[in-house]
């Protein structure tokens, strides 16, 4: 199995809903540092996954939508309690969008899957992982 | 598969059994770098895998446990030869039972695997992976 | 000249004034990873620049005072432009002042400088460097 | 599940075929900083994966034998597109080679996989992963 | 002192130049990841050292104009044994003559100094200061 | 002024005396991830600060003498407060003799300083500087 991961970031405001989230419940904010993984049995007639630079420039743009953004205000994120865990989900699906649309330049059926994380801080990140 | 990952660290003494391991017979120490990453295939109704201050305070709890210690003389490691992987497991089994009795505030059957990386210096590390 | 540094986080909101910002002039946010540095001339009797808990614990107390906040509603910053390198002298001041009463548990006329550094993602940090 | 790793870099000059690279099609360079990790579902007898020194010096060697090189001239990799993921293969390969001709001193019958990572940047990399 | 850093990096094929160098003196390469740091006492009236992204975009303008090529073929580094030193050099002084030109929208009259540093590996960097 | 900087490690026991420790006052140990930086105002006649092997050889040889070992025993630290802020500069002194009888093949009087960093945690780490 051969991965290629393209790194990028952003910078939101934010609330969470829910006891369990203490000071966390107020609007406070967070950079996330975003490594996107895209994962193949194989790799294409270039030798690569896919081109890093089309990844990294798929990744900067669904990163570049959720940026310097309130996202208690996102519509897009109405109904999402915006924790590391879903945000990176929304990441991913929507990085995933746009692999199946061809913006990565190969057939999403020639990839195995694609892994997310979010880095919040030193000491804390979240990671979804789905197929593609 | 989603997964939220908390970092802490220990600092303790030893010494480890066997030709192989050259200079590292004699009494040493290390500061490990510890990365616990918990998985689950879904979110909690809160949105999280589980609840990242309790998961960082169940791992402060373990590695409290280990760290500051000559641990040539921990009872509890009386029959453990303690290279890295050892120490991985060791970590990862005393979680798994604070995850068992509920300290993470998530049933465990909702959980599908526990990873434990020790991180020895910028070039070496070791991990270990069990399930929930 | 020795020095100590200490690690610390805190998560924010806030919103930048003026046109050179761009998209940071809306509501956003940010992790701040804290590095504050102590130098001195020389040890006290210790053999350290400052007890590392001790200093540990007076960043935790400053970033604490900043942190799960939206900035723009802080009154103790209401004339700041809360950029990154203000934050940086902020954090710097009120470290300063607990050093000056002693929370160190060293006279501040035995230790040289105070330097902080805020890193706000992989790729950007600004710092603030001043005198004790 | 155990893992170990062991991390090592390299210094090459090498160019890209394909339209898809750009200016990656010119002779450049880049620093691989190179983790390679073991796994085994069970310790050996003295508690190990693998020999972390044994596995350090077979990762040096293999690293050895393509570092401060212009890989276009390499007779070895002649009918190579030498891309990020391409090499992590050669590298892990070259590695496994090593293992089952006993370079580790334990039998690769008992380990399980072995996975490469080359790191291109700080916002770059690509990976490997291989059955032992 | 206030500072900002922003970091980019560049990937290049080169030789050195003396019998120090040993495998050196061959054709091969490097991914310098350059941390470029502007010095100030000073803020300016928007409460910054310089705006960090016409930082970001100088420090791009200036690594763009030497990375994906072979340094022993670039004319305007004819005379020079491109070590890491002297090529934090050259970036530093070409990032000095953007900040004179009034690039980074500051009078460079209002700044003190110019750090850059390369990161050849995660085991060696080297960096040079000047005043601006 | 220009720099060079080499990464080593040492993993070691020891305890410290003194109320001010707490749990650190009995037997533990650490890695220290050891940085030793040189600086010189000028490049020598290939262009470096120092030549980037020999200084990783002395620091490897320095470090050597520590890593492995209960530093409580050691006679040559009989007298020593084995605190990270006096590790740096036990460190750089053993460094500093290395360069002065000629090691790094570089006259000491072209050198200006040696700063030694010792990374005992992510979160914490001390520094020592002195002139050459």
């Amino acid at each position: 199995m051969f991965s290629v991961t393209v790194r990028d970031h952003m910078m939101i405001a934010h609330s969470l809903r829910g006891e369990v989230f203490g000071p966390a419940r107020g609007l406070h904010g967070a950079t996330y540092v975003v490594d996107a993984t895209v994962r193949a049995d194989t790799l294409d007639g270039d030798g690569v996954v896919v081109d890093i630079g089309r990844a990294a420039a798929a990744l900067a743009a669904v990163v570049g939508g959720l940026s310097y953004r309130n996202l208690d205000d996102d519509p897009s994120l109405a109904s999402v309690n915006t924790t590391t865990e879903r945000l990176a989900q929304v990441v991913a699906d929507r990085l995933a969008d746009r692999i199946h649309v061809g913006d990565l330049g190969r057939d999403a059926g020639e990839l195995a899957s694609l892994h997310v994380s979010l880095r919040e801080s030193h000491i804390a990140w979240a990671s979804y992982e789905r197929d593609l």
